[in-house]
C-alpha cells in the first residue's frame, strides 16, 4: 500500500474490494472515525448519548435516515462500501463480519462518525513525544473505570479509557495538546493512581494490549471510544452495526482541521 | 482596608505611607507583580536570564534607566514609594528593609517587574479549583529543585517551585487554565513524584509553608518567582533592590488582560 494514497483513493480501493485491512498508519493526516449505525428510532437517543459524554463519544458527522453519506466528511462517500470491514449485530449479539453491507441496508438506518485517538497520537508524535504503543507496534492498552457515563434513555455505562505512560512533564504538555482537540476525545480525564479510576490492574487490559511503564513514568488516561460500543452492547437495540476494529473510515478532513486553537 | 479600592488609590495610600502591609488580597482581580531593581550593568544580563527562563522569570515590565515608571504597568508610577516595603541587598547581602527607597535611588538603576502566581491562583479560583495555600490561609509552600535554569552571564541556578495540590481531574484542568497565562509561569512543571525534580521531603518546604495534601491528591509543581532571588543571591551584584515578600506592586492591569486564548 502506497502510504501517500489520498483518502479518497483508498475508499474507491476499500469500495471495491482492492482493501480489506485495518486503515491504521494510512492517509497519515487525515481523520479516521469509528462507526455506529442504528435504526431511526434509537439513533436520537444515541445522539443525546454522545452529547452527555462529548469525551468518549464524539459525533463529527452523522447521515440523514436511509442516506449514505456524510458530505461534511468525505466526498462521494458510501457508508456500505468504504469501510474494510463492518461488525453486525441483533439484539446486542455479534452476528458476522462482512466486507460491505448494502444487502443489510434499510431506509431507517443513521450512520454516525465519532472522533477516534488516531488523530491526537498524530498531534503527539509531531510535538516529538513518545506514544507507547506506537512504538511498540501494538494496540492501545484499554480499561473498563468505574467512571460513569450520563444515561440517555436506553443508552448507559461507565467509560472505557485507553492508556499512555509519560513522563510527568510530558504528561503536561499532552493535557496541552489534547486540548486543542475536544472532538477526539480532548484532554486526559486521569493521570496516576489507576485504582482511583476502578482499574485494580494496569498491566491486565479489557481491551487491546498492555504496554511498558517505564520507571517514573505515570499512566496518562483518556476517554475512549470503545465507551459508546460498550453501551451499546448493554442497550442491546435488536439492529446494529459497527466498523471493524482497526478498519475506520478514512476522510477528507486533515486533522489540523479539528484544532481549536 | 476598603477591598474595592483601585490599584491607583491604593498606589496612592502607600506613598504616603497610610498603607505598610503586604497586598495579597488587595485590588482582586488585577495583576501584581514581583520586583527587581538592578544597576545598568547588571541588568541586561538579568533580563538575558529571564528571557532564557520565562516560566520562573516572566518580564511583564521594565524600566529605562533611572526612570522610576513603567507606563504600561500603571500609571502616574513612582516605583520609589508605591510598594509597601523594599529590601536592600549589598554584594548579595540583605543590609535593610524600607518603605521608601527615594533616598536610595541612582541614575543607573533599572527596574523588573515580574509577574507572579497570584494572577493564576485567581483563574484557578474562579474556576471553581481549591487553592490549598489560600483555603489554609498561610503562604503556597516552595522547594528547591534539582531543574536546571539556564545561565546568562553571571546569573545562574536551579529552580525554586511552588506546590499545589490536586486531584488529578482537577490538576489536569489547573494546567488547561494555567495554560492560558503564560507570564504568570504558566502551566506546570511537574506533578506526582516529587523526588523526581529533587525534593526529598515535601513536608519540608524551602520557603513558606507546608499545606495539607489529602488522600488521592498529588502535588502539582509550577515555577516560583522566588527562582530569580535565588540567582541574585548567588550572583551578589553590588546593588539590588527587592519588594519585601508578599508587599508587591499592584498594577492597573486586569488578570484576563494576561490570557493569550
Amino acid at each position: 500500500m502506497n502510504p501517500d494514497i489520498t483518502p479518497a483513493e483508498l475508499r474507491q480501493q476499500i469500495r471495491r474490494g482492492d482493501h480489506t485491512g485495518n486503515t491504521s498508519g494510512l492517509c497519515a493526516g487525515f481523520v479516521q472515525c469509528n462507526m455506529v449505525i442504528l435504526p431511526k428510532d434509537w439513533a436520537a437517543e444515541f445522539l443525546q448519548f454522545s452529547q452527555l459524554n462529548p469525551k468518549p463519544c464524539p459525533v463529527l458527522g452523522m447521515s440523514a435516515p436511509g442516506s449514505w453519506e456524510i458530505p461534511e466528511l468525505a466526498a462521494n462517500l458510501d457508508v456500505r462500501s468504504d469501510l474494510p470491514s463492518y461488525k453486525l449485530f441483533e439484539n446486542g449479539e455479534f452476528i458476522q463480519e462482512v466486507t460491505d453491507i448494502k444487502e443489510h441496508w434499510r431506509d431507517d438506518l443513521v450512520t454516525f462518525m465519532l472522533g477516534c485517538s488516531f488523530s491526537f497520537e498524530e498531534a503527539l508524535l509531531a510535538d516529538g513525544l513518545e506514544v507507547r504503543n506506537i512504538s511498540e507496534g501494538c494496540n492501545v492498552p484499554m480499561y473498563r473505570t468505574n467512571i460513569p457515563c450520563r444515561t440517555a434513555g436506553r443508552f448507559s455505562g461507565t467509560m472505557v479509557v485507553s492508556m499512555r505512560p509519560f513522563l510527568a512533564a510530558d504528561a503536561i504538555r499532552a493535557v496541552q495538546i489534547c486540548t486543542r482537540f475536544p472532538s477526539v476525545h480532548g484532554a486526559p480525564v486521569h493521570l496516576g493512581d489507576p485504582s482511583l479510576i476502578g482499574i485494580d490492574d494496569i498491566s491486565k487490559t479489557d481491551f487491546g494490549d498492555p504496554v511498558t511503564l517505564h520507571e517514573n513514568e505515570i499512566p496518562v488516561f483518556w476517554a475512549c471510544g470503545v465507551t459508546p460500543q460498550v453501551a451499546l452492547e448493554q442497550a442491546k437495540p435488536p439492529f446494529c452495526i459497527t466498523h471493524s476494529p482497526g478498519c475506520m473510515l478514512v476522510t477528507d478532513v486533515p486533522n489540523s482541521k479539528l484544532a481549536i486553537l
